[in-house]
């Protein structure tokens, strides 16, 4: 049963019923016009402010002549700008492309290439990276900058004035079709293999996530609005998906306090009377530092969420007392499944505090094993996803696709089991990513470099338990010449890494073996590695 | 940007992405196996129990051959098998059609026919009524029976048992093709014309608006579930749409107490902790007089939504009363926008209690007039909508979606104005509706049957204010002779109205005039006969 439709155009059948990100900024501007959507620094921005920016760019990048669900890269720090551009391309039917910006050149070089992306939007501060990058890009055909000097240019590109865009104005709103399943963003990650992936995700599956988030976040649409003080980069799905868009959808204001400063960070909440944050465990220890030093009223904050790793539970207990009304939970997911995707109650938080939690409520988890079939409560496995948020696939890479999608289940390259209650235990990646300091790295990659430093003859890169990073990105080598000294190996190993690396893929630690443990077929115990390093 | 997902069946990437209201089940039922989803007056069915009977029952449908997206047609009251037969359409990827088993049997037979209706599932106390209007209806070929006896059959075929179905099992979960804007839900509205409507819903469409209608509840997913006691129909979206579904989408527990009875409401409110209810205004009124009679303990309802009509004031500070912890606030909508479109925030309960409140965060209000223009604060026009959650239209109806979408917008056929601070206000309705008891009438239709009345030369059908009703059907009418007096006219034309239309359309008073108000174009005046009348 689908109605006859005929006699009305496609468009205005879409205006009236689709999903749309941009369409929530506007209901949020049309309602709370005069409340502060983002405090960025020290400046205000009313959702009006805001919603206005966001039409006036959008307009100005179709005008630019930009086709519906072309690309646009933005090299963006964390700033009420991102947001603007983020629903500028939502609104105009575009693909938001937000890059992050501490990958090595080559790597943006590269995204930018495998994206066919011919519009940057960048801060800036990111104009000397541009000029690096932008020569060796054919396809890159317009830069808009923020904040640039007039009449700039970058990398040989007469620089647009990201100022001038939003404040051009539109004859009314942009009304464009743009379809529940087009593709809202498209976020890089640092995967398994050498190469990033593009992560593609639909205006449904952000929309859905977003609702899902602010629903469990405890959110309400009123009066008694959410505040939410960011500091995790929107280029990545967290502060993204998890924490702005949700909080925006809902009317809430977003604070945004700069880079990442314990005193700053304690006085936004207070002034700003947040009610809810989210920081990486080493951020916490920061955090209680601080507020050691100098107390703030941390009263008005309801829900902690923790990132990428259970916390230790003499730290749980010091951020609870820290926050004296706040449930301190941990958040877990992953760039392809717009997160949280599991999300720990606060019954669990003293009984299985290492665990998970169980999936939101618009997220189905099972345990799968190699051939496919769904493992019972107790069984480990590759944990497995369902839902209107996963997203729609990889961009340019079929191959990923098809092994992604394989029976029906988002495969996650996470390996734990579900215990009776449901909730998630994760014990191991299926695949070799190092989670260290918010940043996925990928093993592979860094054994690639490490292996060509001079005076390696073979290496293995694992991640280990580190307080501070969560885990720490460790080379494990055999010397080329047993007379070396580990010290000096170490030292060269880093040099070259150094060169060859972003600067957060640098093994933290360089372990001298005599011989690597290994496989029947060769290949490196890692498991083992890991345990025995452990210790 | 699509992703290539070449490699992989169109089941396999649906299966992981889609949004599915059966899905949702799916979910609540793997995490909250173990819980009361229904307590259906003395049965308590389980999460698992009804997930499990849903199961069965889509896998029956699909077996005897119905195909995606063919409607089933519910006769149905309020029970948990109705929302096990809802689900299981969701689940099979066929359209759930529950009817309003209070219209006349004719509109009944004529929605059934409407719809291509093939397979019916009925309580088994709807025999007496499929008895007579199926011999009619040569499409149906299938009857399922709640309840019946066994080998039972209905106007001529062999009904088949529900329990029969449900208990049948599976050999695991039916996985078929469900697209995001696939027809979940038709709901036939007796709406402006003489016919009902066949108001379309998709997944997208009911899943958005049940995770908004959660948020705007205050639910919450895991221990701290929500319960709602709920009586108004199944069959209508507020019921349905508003309350139910989205009680299950967050894993809380649905009372169905049964048939409206004050004294069985309030216990079951106590005994279950109900945290959210709602109500007509005259269903409140009554509670309340059972309540001074028996005091219960109403203190766990955080939440009373009323619907329909503004309540008078005096009777909402006795509902503030009686339910000391809840926000008492009115929620409107229309099957069309499946609801609660818009609903008051508690700080507008006292200074705009006459306000229909702001609409929610997943729909767009405007105001527009004739001509498609939208219109500034404070005008007054037709009330438009947009967003996720508005209908994809009438079924089998082109005319009605071309006025419906025409510029972009829904047309409500309501009137009204917004204030400064996006609150909207209902004032009149473009068409010719009636709200009596919760139901639509449509007074051509009831002008139609009461013109035809013995002793009636012209007649005009109005509402009318009423405490009881919100608006009671009011007939105005002029007599073929003057000298019959008014209460035999009004005998008469009562009479005639019963044997044509069905209860609830009947008008509650028959006026006598000498000549009716009229245009220039000979139409009555409607507006001023509701004024002169209500004074």
């Amino acid at each position: 049963m689908q109605p006859d439709l005929s006699g009305l155009t496609e468009l205005e059948v879409n205006l009236a019923t689709r999903t749309s990100l941009g369409d929530a900024l506007t209901r949020s501007a049309r309602m709370f016009g005069a409340r502060t959507a983002i405090a960025d620094r020290g400046r205000s921005v009313t959702y009006a402010e805001l919603d206005r920016a966001a039409e006036s760019v959008a307009g100005a990048l179709l005008d630019a002549g930009l086709a519906r669900q072309q690309p646009v890269a933005m090299l963006m720090g964390n700033s009420w700008q991102f947001v603007a551009t983020y629903f500028a391309c939502a609104k105009a039917g575009l693909v938001a492309m937000p890059v992050n910006v501490v990958l090595a050149p080559e790597d943006i070089a590269w995204i930018l290439n495998d994206s066919g992306t011919t519009t940057i939007v960048a801060d800036a501060a990111f104009g000397p990276l541009l000029d690096k990058i932008l020569p060796g890009l054919d396809s890159v055909t317009s830069v808009v900058l923020v904040g640039a000097e007039p009449a700039a240019t970058v990398g040989g590109l007469d620089a647009r004035s990201w100022e001038d865009l939003a404040a051009r104005g539109t004859s009314g709103p942009v009304e464009v079709l743009v379809e529940d399943r087009d593709t809202a963003q498209c976020l890089y990650t640092s995967g398994t293999t050498s190469r990033p992936k593009g992560v593609l995700a639909s205006h449904t599956a952000v929309f859905v996530a977003g609702l899902t988030n602010a629903l469990m976040q405890g959110g309400s649409w009123g009066g008694d609005h959410a505040t939410l003080v960011n500091v995790l980069p929107m280029f990545h799905t967290t502060g993204l998906n998890t924490l702005v868009l949700p909080t925006l959808m809902i009317g809430g204001t977003v604070v945004l306090p700069g880079p990442f400063d314990p005193g700053a960070v304690l006085d936004a909440i207070e002034s700003h009377r947040a009610t809810h944050v989210m920081f990486l465990p080493i951020m916490y220890r920061a955090l209680l530092g601080a507020q050691a030093a100098t107390a703030r009223d941390l009263s008005s904050v309801r829900l902690c969420i923790y990132a990428m790793a259970p916390m230790p539970g003499e730290l749980l207990d010091q951020v609870d007392e820290a926050f004296p009304n706040a449930a301190v939970i941990l958040g877990s997911g992953q760039t392809e499944v717009v997160p949280a995707t599991v999300l720990q109650w606060p019954e669990h938080r003293h009984t299985k505090a290492n665990s998970w939690g169980p999936p939101v409520p618009t997220v189905e988890v099972q345990i799968m094993d190699g051939a496919g079939a769904l493992l019972p409560a107790g069984e480990s496995g590759e944990i497995v996803y369902r839902g209107p948020h996963v997203s729609s696939g990889y961009w340019n890479n079929a191959d990923a696709n098809r092994a992604a999608f394989a029976h029906g289940w988002f495969h996650s390259g996470d390996v734990g089991h579900l215990d009776e209650d449901g909730v998630v235990w994760f014990t191991d990646r299926l695949k070799d990513i190092i989670k260290s300091g918010g940043e996925n790295v990928s093993s592979v990659e860094v054994e690639r470099v490490v292996a060509a430093a001079p005076g390696v003859q073979e290496c293995s890169v694992v991640g280990l338990p580190d307080d501070r990073w969560g885990e720490a990105v460790c080379a494990v080598v055999v010397a080329t010449d047993a007379d070396i000294a580990p010290a000096e190996l170490e030292a060269q190993v880093i040099a070259h890494a150094k060169l060859h690396l972003a600067g957060f893929k640098v093994p933290k630690r360089v372990i001298v073996l005599d011989a690597l443990p290994k496989t029947a077929t060769g290949k490196a115990r890692k498991h083992e590695l890991r345990a025995d390093l452990s210790r």
